[in-house]
């Protein structure tokens, strides 16, 4: 009967799996990286710091990447799949089910972790859900700019940021280079958002993902903090979105430019004549 | 004669020397733990910080995995061999054995760490052993909710932080998905458990563990804090252990529902088809 | 046409794609470096400590050899390449190219970070950039001697500085002693930059490489520090350039002279009578 | 010409060139750990704080075990090595060799050490160097016990401490077990190190090694601080040497008894039987 159980359970559709995964992935980066930050929130200091943020959304995205990597790739980032879709490694039409996958899987960690820290939340705010300043707590879900950041500024903060992001992404997973080591990946991308979480936070908070962004401040809206959470920061909701996405695209490119495109062009050449060892990475 | 002594030292016996296997593992999660929140509480935040603490129970998974991963799987957690004996991984039979060798380890690991900080203990306390409050030490061993905590928040707490336990846990060592490299698990392991640490441990100080917070705190009820141990936080020492044991069970679940199930299927049709070269993985 | 594209932009020239992966592995090293100073400095605090600076600079080292190290070895460090041109290990020829790349990286990294940070550095300084002192914002670009040191006790700062970090960047990568695991030498540098920003940091600020403080020192005298970062700490500016460049050649013959001139001989000796099975390491 | 020199710097003595590896790895160990204490004390927490301290010694034994783990094993450790000597696994005669090797090393980095901090050593004291109390600066080089403890207490302490080292390196490179994946085990054994520091270092500043604490005390009562720091701490400093051989004694006991032996007979009556694929180890 449990093996009856386990087939009708079974889902065999490729996309749906990878769906799920996103989700799952998503979800695991988000629960580690809000937990982060609410336990040196609300924890006032006494359970953390700035770096522990960083280490939670690090290992976060290293838990994510070993749950969801076999399946789906693990991008956990919509603006990292729209690039992968540009540079032609994932097919558009999957493009709508790993986003709706990853905003799941963010809104519903952002509504756990409020349960969570929901005894923490009304002893800190008195039970009075502020979005910014001294006793704000939206920040603990979404990001928001630092008070002195102009628009401008914040824009190309996290364009840059996310480029640097995609741009060292590949690199990690570019087995015609210098990547990991198989199966090390997913600790070195860990590290590598740790460094810009310590390079890169100040400012804007290193969204760098509107996977990462946005549901939780619709979950926030929801749940008390209402829609001030989108006027804050100057209607700062969209650069989170917008920026990233672009910034993922110079990454790529930047390092298809200065790296990439020499390379395989010299790997092809050596293959044709001398028919290379190397294979070419399909990835 | 040496080779004499040695022989009469042997044991042959699989499932004994599993129980060592796991005594001995739990006895340096341990040790490293307690002696972390130990460091940091008596030494008033001059020798660490709440990090450290997170660092210590995490490299001390890591230390217990090389120490007994080899022999019984390194469990060091009742909860997850519940789950293993649930998901058939374990037989039943084992059960008993694994978790006396959790509780040993654990309990001689207070006693130890009690004497290494005897000294420290009566110069910081006055010599009176107080459970909770300001002066409270009873916590460098066992774990206590935040005084803000209701049991149903801090219930809720444990089953989540230890369902994301049992399910990263299965995604590292999934051969299937994106495991972590041969080798690394331990590593990769202690970096899930720090990061717990970090995001989840404000509350109810993450226990996710019944072989980690009962033995200790049998420990302190007898070595002069006495029975209040039972007593504080609305006698909240059955939490950490009913709750992991549910949360375990989730994430198990949670990680087969989305991602095994449907994994194991794809690949097992792949070898009947094909007789694909992935080797389905027997742990 | 997208191929057209690409095979215009294509460059088959080995050392100007060297040069390029110079610049792009010295540009994300001191991206990730100089945005950890930043955010630490201006964030008075908030965003970070002086740990966070050492773990930025050490994992941006880990991303540059990533990025760079299949393509040029990853030097990002004008005194390791010269280093390796006594060695004999890289033409002399292509040290231009090898330091050009560097200083471009290095000086574009400072550039986009003063304009990430120009936000920040505003409400910090008011608009005024001052060199040194309690407000000075120089020290996030490149380094400056604390108040207390002599020249002298600055140069052997930087000088054995550099000796460790080439003996032991030497010893990572030796494949005939105890090197890192292939593939995981990035993140073993980076430890070892982290550590050495750990303990030998706070006299000098651990430049140890000419190309990580020339050009972002260039650049704040243009954009606005003007000519006084050249004479800070007693003319400073040049001792960043010649002591690790001395440094360097100390650490690699100490490297030698203790352990791999008589590994070398041992090994060929092996190798000449029995054919050993140990492959000589041609890096 | 060059070659010559060469020849004439090569030594070809097995046992002298392991002197010498263990004296480069012990220097290194040593130059980054006492590195770090000097930063942060002297730096007065501005530089890094105690996690910086144990985080300095831990990457330290990485950077030594690749400088001379090929070579000699790198022990760095006297209570180590006459460990390895007692299991039969290094003939007697070599361990004074080993022994002044490391002692060599350490002393080389304390009195390089005080060189690298000598301006900031003056600028904090005044000149004028005081051993123990708030502005002692000898613990910067040598051990001493913190003012609350007694002597039973800080040698128990120093005894456990190595004993749970000398287990957990034995687990780390227990290839029959569990051990870290080849050419990982020296960043795992700088994790093990940053644990004891964090969770046993407050009460004596975890010496665990002779080789670490009596060469850079004789260096302390030459260059200033005098023949106090042998009398400091009602005579400490033979503890940090009896302590560590005994606990290192304890340790590997630990590990056959609970693991080991019941698994190399097991192996070897597997092999005897069905000659099978497992490999004994040798080291």
């Amino acid at each position: 009967m449990l093996a009856k159980i386990k087939k009708a359970l079974t889902i065999k559709n490729r996309t749906v799996r990878e769906g799920l995964a996103e989700a799952l992935g998503t979800f695991l980066l988000m629960f580690f990286g809000i937990g982060g930050v609410a336990q040196v929130i609300l924890g006032k200091g006494e359970y953390g710091m700035y770096l522990s943020i960083n280490l939670a959304f690090g290992i976060g995205v290293t838990m994510g990447i070993h749950a969801a990597g076999g399946i789906s790739g693990a991008h956990m980032n919509a603006s990292i799949t729209f690039t992968h879709c540009v540079l032609g490694r994932l097919p558009w039409r999957k493009l709508p089910v790993y986003i709706i996958g990853q905003f799941l899987g963010s809104f519903v960690a952002a509504a756990l972790m409020f349960c969570m820290y929901y005894d923490a939340l009304c002893e800190y705010s008195g039970g009075k859900f502020i979005v910014t300043g001294p006793n704000g707590t939206a920040g603990i879900f979404a990001t928001y700019p630092a008070p002195y950041m102009t628009l401008l500024g914040g824009f190309l903060d996290e364009f840059f940021a996310t480029a640097v992001l995609m741009l060292c992404v590949l690199a990690i997973y570019d087995k015609k280079n210098n990547g990991a080591l198989q199966g090390t990946e997913a600790v070195v991308t860990g590290l590598l958002v740790l460094a810009i979480g310590m390079s890169m936070g100040a400012n804007t908070g290193y969204a760098i993902n509107p996977s990462r962004d946005l549901p939780p401040r619709i979950f926030t809206a929801i749940a008390g903090w209402g829609i001030e959470v989108f006027r804050a920061g100057d209607h700062w909701w969209w650069v989170p979105i917008v920026a990233p996405t672009l910034g993922s695209l110079l990454g790529a490119l930047g390092y298809k430019l200065l790296i990439d495109f020499h390379n395989q062009t010299v790997l092809e050449g050596r293959e044709e004549k001398g028919k290379g060892d190397l294979q070419t990475d399909p990835v």
